[in-house]
C-alpha cells in the first residue's frame, strides 16, 4: 500500500499511509518528503475512530440529516474514521416482509451515497456507511459502502451471512453477498468491513485477517424482542460482545461494532417489536475494552485505537503461525455427518 | 449413538445415553427398559462435570495419587464426567528444551493410562486425561486420552496446534497431531476434546462442532511470566476465557477448560518461571458463565451442565444454517497476500 519508497524505520508503514492520506488532500511532494522525515520520530500510530449510535425514525431525510450533523461534529473533534450503524438511513424495515420496503433501496453509486461522500470529503475522513443496495430490479443487497477522504468510494462489502428470524426477515430482502470477504483499502489502511450477522462467524473474521485487514468493523442492528427476560437479554448482549471480542483475540486485530439503539415497533403486530440494545463498542487486539456505549441512549464518541499494537500482540501470540491449514478443508462442508 | 430402539420423546437421546451408561455398569436389560420409561417423564438432561485444578510438583507419583483421590471424591459426589488439566502427571516440563524430559513420556495404552482407566471404571465415570505420549522412539505427542465408564479407551486426541514461546517450548517435544479434529464418542455423548493452544483457534472448535461434538473440552496449562504487569496479566487471562466463550457462542455448545495453577520455576533460569493462572471454567452454549475457579488456589468442583440447552440456543441462533461454505475455501491458505 506504500506509494513512496522510503528507508526502513519503525513508523515506515504508518508514515506511508499518512503521506498517502496527505497526498489525497493535495499536499505537494516536497512537503510529503519533509513530512515523512518528521514521522520517523513522531508517533503516528493511533487512529481516532468516531462511532454514532442513533435512534432512528421513519423519516429517512431527518435520520440522514442528523447523521451528517454528527459525522461533522466528530470530524471537527479529530475523528479520522467514522463508522455508522447498519441501515442507518431508515427504520429497521426487516421486521416485516413487505415488497414496498424495497422503495428504500438505493443504487451504488447514486445520489444517497453521494451525500455521504460529500461529507467524507468535506471532513477529510474515511466513512463507513451501510446501505440497502438496489443492484437491479428484484436484486437487493445489504451493503457497506466505504468512502475515502477524497469522496471516492474506496470499496463496498455486500453482507455475506444473511439471518432470518421472526422480526429479522433479512433473507426476504437481501441477496447474500457475492464479493467474498475482501477488505477495503483506504487512505487510513485496510479495513475489514463486515455487517451484523457476519459478526457471529469466526470464518468471516479470519478470512478478513488473512487478507490483511488491519481492523474489523461491523455496522449492526441487533436488539431484544419484548418477551425476552432480563436474564436472557443479558446473555444475548454479552454473547454478542464476547464472540466479537473473540474475533479480535483470535486474529490479533481491533474490532469496532456500531449498533442502533431504541425501540422500533413491529408494523405487523406479530411480535412486540425490537428494542435495539446499543452497546456499540471498540476493543483492542487482545479483546480488551476500549469503549462501550450505553444500552439505552444515543451516543457519539471518539475512540483512539493504537494501530501498532496488533504487531506486538501477534508477536506474543502468533496464532497465524500455527494454523493447521493441512486439516481445515472440512470447514467448507455444511456438516460432517 | 442410540443403542436401543425407543419411541420418540423429548428425552429420547438422553434416555438412550443413560441406558447405555447403565448398561456399561451391568444393570440388566429389563431394568434398562423400565428405566427408559421413567426417563420419558423425568428430566435427565443435565451432565455433572467435575474439574480438577491442581498445583503440581516434580513427584509424578504423588501428583497422580492426589489426582486419583480427587477424581474419586468428585465421582462420589455425583460427577459423571471428570476433566483433568494438561500434562497433569508432571511439572510443565516444556519450560526448557531437555531431551531427558522425554523420559516422562508414556505409551498409549500402557501402565500409566491403565491406572486412570481403572479409576474411571471403579467410579463409573468418563475421564478426560492428558498424557505425554511416546508413540515411537523420537516421536512424541501431547495427547488427551478419554476413558469410558467401563475402563476402555473411548478415544484419543493428539494436540493439533503446537505453541512455541519462551518457557513454552512445545514444538521441541510434541509432534503436531495427525488425527485431525475428531470428537470422541463416550457413553455420555460425543466429546469435542482439544488441548490448550487449540483453544485460540476457531477452526478447531468449528470442526469439532461440525463433526457432532456436544461439548468442547480443553485440558490446558497456561500462565503468566513473572515480568507480566498486572494489567497485562488481566488482558491475557480475560482474552483466554473470552476466545473460548466465543467458541461456545459461535457453535452453540458448552465449553469446559481446566487449567493448572501455581508457580513452577524455570529450571534454566532464563525466564522468571510460570505462574499458572487457574481460572478453570465452564460456560454454556451462549458463553454464559456456569463456573470459574480461583486464579491462585487448587480447586475441585462439580458443575451441572444442561446438555439440552444447545438444541434450543441453536434454534434461536442457527449459525450453522447460514455458513457461507461456498466462500470459505481460503481458510486452508496460510495468508492471502
Amino acid at each position: 500500500m506504500a506509494r513512496y519508497t522510503v528507508p526502513p524505520c519503525t513508523y515506515q508503514v504508518v508514515a506511508c499511509k499518512a503521506i498517502a492520506r496527505l497526498d489525497k488532500v493535495r499536499i505537494h511532494t516536497l512537503d510529503c518528503i519533509l513530512f515523512y522525515y518528521k514521522t520517523t520520530i513522531v508517533n503516528y500510530e493511533n487512529m481516532k475512530i468516531g462511532i454514532i449510535q442513533q435512534h432512528n425514525t421513519a423519516q429517512v431525510a431527518s435520520n440522514r440529516a442528523l447523521l451528517i450533523k454528527r459525522i461533522t461534529a466528530l470530524a471537527s473533534q479529530g475523528a479520522q474514521l467514522v463508522v455508522l450503524q447498519e441501515l442507518h438511513d431508515s427504520l429497521y424495515f426487516c421486521q416485516t416482509e413487505d415488497v414496498d420496503h424495497c422503495d428504500l433501496a438505493v443504487p451504488i453509486p447514486g445520489n444517497e451515497v453521494q451525500q455521504y461522500a460529500t461529507v467524507a470529503k468535506q471532513c477529510g475522513i474515511v466513512l463507513v456507511t451501510s446501505m440497502f443496495e438496489r443492484r437491479a430490479p428484484g436484486l437487493y443487497h445489504n451493503t457497506a459502502v466505504v468512502l475515502d477522504t477524497d469522496g471516492s468510494i474506496a470499496g463496498t462489502y455486500r453482507k455475506m451471512h444473511i439471518p432470518d428470524d421472526p422480526a429479522y426477515y433479512e433473507k426476504f430482502y437481501f441477496t447474500p453477498g457475492d464479493q467474498g470477504f475482501v477488505p477495503i483499502d483506504t487512505s487510513l489502511g485496510r479495513l475489514g468491513v463486515l455487517v451484523c450477522w457476519d459478526q457471529w462467524y469466526p470464518e468471516a473474521a479470519r478470512l478478513m485477517a488473512l487478507a490483511g485487514a488491519q481492523i474489523l468493523i461491523y455496522p449492526t442492528a441487533i436488539g431484544w424482542e419484548s418477551s425476552d427476560s432480563p436474564d436472557e437479554q443479558q446473555r444475548q448482549c454479552e454473547a454478542w460482545t464476547t464472540v466479537q471480542r473473540g474475533h479480535a483475540i483470535a486474529n490479533g486485530l481491533p474490532v469496532v461494532a456500531v449498533n442502533r439503539v431504541g425501540y422500533e415497533p413491529d408494523p405487523s403486530g406479530l411480535t412486540g417489536g425490537i428494542t435495539f440494545w446499543g452497546n456499540s463498542f471498540v476493543v483492542g487486539p487482545q479483546g480488551e475494552w476500549l469503549y462501550q456505549a450505553p444500552r439505552d441512549a444515543e451516543d457519539q464518541h471518539i475512540v483512539e485505537v493504537d494501530m501498532q499494537r496488533s504487531e506486538q500482540v501477534r508477536r506474543w501470540w502468533p496464532f497465524l503461525r500455527d494454523r493447521r491449514i493441512d486439516c481445515y478443508g472440512d470447514l467448507t462442508k455444511r456438516y460432517l455427518k
